[in-house]
């Protein structure tokens, strides 16, 4: 069993991101600039931010976080979104999700300019990912995949089983594992909450993307030998052991999984790392203008 | 074995817009208008065009053609689209595929209005239909949905799986089959020309949807007793039997796989009916702006 470490890749990535950058500087370019927008003081929000802003300043990126209170109108929010689509000073910029109840979410995504939206939630990012055209590729699906290369899993004629079927992980990533080239190329089965014959389809999966958010829900007996597992769960469970009193638990049953798997990515430290990174991949990507002109 | 009579449920949807443009022209609006772009003269366009065109004017709708010679430059073609998007007496249109190869398939598409584009084709659709909102669906997976539908097969927990990736067909089709509610909720895995398990995949199947476009793809060794089988595959090959001296064969080796199935479409009479018969829905929910206002 190889365990599949996204905290060296990612900071494998982060290294090429700054390298790329500092070529960027010398050719006379200024650097990227990602922009964060934070509505309240949800503790998860306040972390995520944090973590991506304090990453673009390692690789060099320009970074700014703007910050409102809960009880911002939606109204207020679509004026600073159109107004960082017009600034050229902001390549990509990304408005942290949940948002106040108030808010109609999925209006102010597609408030933002494609061409900025480096989460790749917009539709028309999406859109062009399901039809094999370039596109900002929202962070996690697009972290996986990049995990799987890094460690040149084979994937092509692979049956990959998918474990949930959400707009941010399940979808997107089944889809990536089933275009053509590589990683992809895989004969895809998309499992869900009402899928019948769930464990039976892991049985024969030989890459499993777990992504329900059930912890610990694939146990030993639910996977074969040699399996090829990537697991996307990141449940706070109770715990004695942390300062915190709880820990992050993924949707694998690691230990019993582990010991039939070829690959495995540990929670935390395997795909969770891959997120932020993959984000700033798609603001260098906007940086250079290298997807949408 | 019951056959899925796609010829007859389509009459049927036939009738059903045809009525609904009756009452609106009762309530005093103008009936939906649908447009077709033909360049050159192309066998198969030309027949599709003119099949589309007659059932327009068999439900009512105001339907057009405009008709231009292959040579025509991409930029004499995006001004025509551009012209369509702005006139208000035009609720959607088509631009028949294939173009000529000196025009991008891809640009022509993406110019089109979004809120016009009844064939689905656009990225803004393509997107929304991968995150479940409202959008134009294209015909041919929004047909074999609304086959299943009509025949009130059970979809839920079932295992569905798609023969073929395309754009048009395998992938929204995939899609839809794993979308929560009904008909979707299946277990969905999409095979390709890649795939190393086909037929085992296929022999789990409850549900066979067969885009492929390779005739006689699925023999009846490769099904399961009580599998219902939509065929996709529209592919003429010879025969001694017709005038014209060939015949439509889909990808299902009807013959055999008939005496397995619970549900079976033909072709043709299948799902064939069924995709001018969305683009029609498609038209009627554009007029009505049920879509985008």
């Amino acid at each position: 069993m190889q365990l599949i470490d996204g905290k060296a890749v990612s900071a494998q990535i982060k290294k090429e991101i700054a390298q790329e950058v500092g070529e960027m500087r010398k050719a006379g370019m200024r650097a990227p600039k990602l922009v964060a927008v934070l509505v309240g003081h949800d503790g998860g929000s306040e972390t995520y931010v944090a973590s991506k802003h304090k990453t673009c300043l390692e690789v060099g990126f320009d970074s700014d976080v703007i910050r409102f209170e809960s009880d911002i109108t939606e109204a207020e929010l679509l004026a600073c979104v159109e107004q960082l689509n017009n600034d050229d000073s902001v390549d990509g910029f990304i408005v942290q999700l949940p948002l106040p109840k108030h808010i109609n979410e999925q209006k102010i995504i597609e408030a933002i300019d494609y061409r900025k939206d480096v989460d790749g939630f917009h539709p028309i990012n999406v859109g062009r990912m399901s039809i094999g055209l370039p596109c900002f590729v929202s962070a996690t699906p697009a972290g996986i995949v990049e995990l799987l290369k890094r460690y040149h899993i084979e994937t092509k004629g692979k049956h990959c089983v998918v474990l949930g079927r959400s707009n941010i992980v399940g979808k997107p990533v089944a889809g990536l594992m089933s275009q053509k080239g590589y990683p992809g190329d895989c004969t895809v089965t998309v499992c869900h909450s009402r899928s019948e014959n769930l464990k039976e389809m892991c049985l024969q999966a030989d890459i499993i993307i777990a992504a329900l958010g059930v912890p610990g829900f694939l146990k030993g007996d639910m996977v074969k030998e040699g399996v090829v597992v990537v697991d996307v769960g990141t449940t706070r469970v109770p715990s004695t052991e942390t300062k915190s009193g709880f820990r992050l638990k993924g949707d694998v049953e690691f230990d019993e999984v582990a010991k039939k798997a070829s690959y495995i990515t540990p929670v935390p430290g395997g795909v969770g790392p891959m997120t932020i990174i993959s984000l700033m991949k798609n603001t260098l990507l906007a940086g250079k203008k290298e997807i949408y002109k």
